[in-house]
């Protein structure tokens, strides 16, 4: 057999299925695991796939087993194993060597790891891979950090086992060092907001309007026809509509309502506080996580308050669906447009030149916020070339106008009957704020100057002015 | 004259007035600046004070003026300046002599800068001070982190210079290393969503119901009278009745809607995720800083808008002026507990110990958040011991259950006025999702299992469960 073209390392879920997958487009691929068991068992279940597959029981026969110059994805747990990976693969490559971690690392991490390869030999790839286990069997998104040339190395593969959205593939280089795998932070925090805004949504339906999880889905279902066409709204209908084999019941009412999280939707909220840019939804969406784990608080809560007396989510029935569709709708382009405001500004303070129309195009398939409305937001970017805020390309205007209403009315309905909607309320306030052109800070500068001789800006005289507090001040 | 008790190093106009008290109150300071030249200065300027004031040109005049173990204060720009300033001290100070940064670090500066200190012989003491000029001149509220014995050597002085509530001082030592620090950083954040929930209130009344500032900061004066008493209330409707001496128009009104920020609201953001902690009043009012600063494309995004046609925020005065009230009420007692939330999970995580009731007591006089409200917290974390949560302890069940109905019916009419309100709406959301028994993220984790395998609780048996999602999950 030839070289194989690619080597992977780390053969979970993940790995295992990236590497079929990559097996499956015609590339050789190298494989290894440290526990080399899972390498035999891996192959045996490879079928006929297997004889694009290179087994390896250890680094050196990877490393003599792939074309130089080498490349070898990594697909082990973020943190401290991929270091200790990288520190075993360094005895065994040659300068001009490439190393990709597709893990989901914090791209601070990444860029430590390429600060710390830089005098090696050895090249550093950072890629974001979303899609779960099916993206990952079938066509993930891929988002790629690093040197340029060394992503020509490994273009071909990579294009060709990313998804596809009407023929272009789903994979791109993003810019150098962090830039791959911050996308995929941000991604990640963008999805936490979609999907905490389907939970509130849900909500709604089920504590609102007393509808029960198949009639729910079918909601779902038809919404997905429509503006909301997305996998996260398709599979929301397909796991309402699941029953649960134990019982027969609905499948979602015998789940416990404690949500983990596995730390790149904190990260993009933390990432967003260090950058200075407002991203409350995905605040509230991870917040409505952290919440949602205290179960026993909550249950404690409810009886101690007892509220009962607050009034209905009644009226009709149709209004109130198209309602929610669109105010889900509209909170969705408000947390896109935090997102990207997000990315934005690390392309600016880290010099990425993040290419935003190619981080929507390579998002519309392959990974789980895939979506019809990631197809018109990259054409709102390539249309408006730099746009300050999402919320300000033509096409999102239009939308936004037709949606904010019914927001409104869904928010204002559901803070009078006691139904929390977090992401959803933070989306208004964002929307709401950004669009007032005379804001209320003007009596925080009043107060910070007032107790603390902060100064203040006047509106007509530039510089920097005090009030007239007297000692008071 | 005897030697001084205490030094002091920086006399900009936080340090000169902290100089001025400690000198007020009977105790010699020993003073330095780098500058020599304000030393002179602050001296001149010091009246009859000077014969409790010893002005130092030299760091050496410093050390040899206070008596052993010397204890001096800096109260430098906060980062590399304290830094470079302990460096500076470490030549002309004895083993046993206590350092203490008065300034706002960062509390991470702070325990890196207990290690660095560790082997020197020196001890080191983290101090927040809050109070703006006038609490450092007449009264701060001080929180000290650091070795309980080195307080010891320092509590008289500074007990005697910090505010009294009732006659006991705002002064405590709060546990070790950066627990000084970080509650200050914390009192920030708090002091952020108090002062935004207020500016949100103040956006109602002069955009929803037209009011002039003087007729609005007559409300925030009656308001003072009753369960919302605090600085802030009354400093509010102080800056709203100030006329501008250039125009003679509301001062308010000539005020720039951009508000500015130090830091430590972040920083309050950034650790209450870090920790993971639910604070999204906090982080929504940092977020509102953020999109104040954002003038221009405010501007821009009102005229895209040009949204004219949303209902008016009508009614009966009187109802609405008491409902706001009470929202704002309602809305501070969920930031409040979310402030104390992320306290307790960093007084475990960093195995801190932070006495709860002295912090809120230390907090009733002299900070910039200090209330009457903060009376009523001291003694709810008095008489429950450890609480789960603020809004589990009885007098905040009572106060909430008579303010949130208000707090529904201000958002809601808000929310289709078309007036943001991103920490009052938090606030809501945080209160209806911690007293929701049965939230919706059962929904979450169905669609978590079904792309990622992640596994679920069921509500009827322990264990990590899958769903029945078939070949498509």
């Amino acid at each position: 057999m030839e070289k194989a073209e690619i080597g992977l390392i780390g053969l979970g879920v993940m790995g295992s299925n990236l590497a079929l997958n990559i097996a499956e487009k015609g590339h050789p691929v190298a494989v290894f695991n440290r526990t080399t068991s899972r390498t035999g068992e891996f192959f045996e279940a490879a079928g006929n796939l297997r004889e694009m597959i290179v087994p390896c029981t250890t680094l050196q026969d990877l490393a003599a087993s792939i074309r130089p110059p080498r490349a070898i994805i990594i697909m082990v747990a973020a943190g401290q194993a991929v270091d200790e990976q990288i520190a075993a693969l360094r005895s065994v490559l040659s300068d001009g060597d490439i190393v990709i971690d597709a893990g989901n690392a914090n791209f601070r991490d990444t860029i430590r790891r390429f600060s710390e390869l830089k005098d090696s030999g050895l090249t550093f790839i950072g890629m974001g891979v979303s899609g779960g286990e099916e993206g990952a069997r079938h066509g993930p998104s891929i988002m790629v950090g690093g040197p340029r040339d060394a992503y020509a190395r490994v273009e071909k593969v990579l294009t060709d086992i990313s998804a596809k959205y009407e023929g272009e593939p789903c994979a791109a280089w993003l810019g150098p060092d962090g830039a791959g795998h911050f996308v995929k932070t941000i991604h990640n925090g963008i999805e936490y907001a979609d999907m905490q805004m389907i939970a509130e949504i849900y909500g709604v339906l089920r504590d609102g309007l007393g509808m029960q999880p198949k009639e729910i889905g079918a909601v779902f279902d038809e919404w997905n026809k429509g503006r909301l066409n997305s996998y996260l709204i398709e599979i929301t209908g397909k796991v309402l509509a699941a029953d649960d084999p134990q019982t027969g019941k609905p499948m979602v009412d015998m789940i416990l309502d404690r949500a983990g999280q596995k730390g790149t939707g904190k990260w993009s909220a933390i990432e967003a506080q260090t950058l200075g840019v407002s991203a409350t939804a995905i605040e509230a969406a991870v917040s409505a996580r952290i919440l949602s784990s205290l179960k026993d608080e909550r249950l404690a809560a409810e009886k101690a308050y007892a509220i009962s007396d607050l009034p209905k989510f009644s009226g009709d029935r149709q209004a109130i669906l198209r309602d929610l569709e669109l105010a889900l709708f509209a909170g969705k382009i408000a947390a896109y447009a935090q997102g990207f405001a997000v990315m934005d500004a690390a392309s600016k303070q880290f010099d990425w030149r993040l290419p935003m129309p190619t981080i929507a195009k390579i998002w519309r398939a392959g990974c789980i916020i895939r979506s019809q409305f990631l197809g018109t937001l990259a054409e709102a970017f390539q249309q408006s070339g730099t746009l300050p805020n999402l919320l300000m390309a033509p096409a999102f205007i239009d939308m936004m106008k037709e949606a904010h209403p019914s927001l409104r009315r869904i928010l204002a309905r559901a803070a009078e009957a006691g139904l929390p909607m977090p992401a959803m309320s933070s989306a208004l306030a964002y929307f709401d704020s950004y669009r007032q052109g005379r804001g209320t800070s003007n009596l925080i500068q009043a107060q910070r100057d007032f107790f603390g001789a902060h100064g203040f800006e006047r509106i007509d005289a530039k510089g920097a002015f005090h009030g007239p507090w007297g000692d008071s001040g």
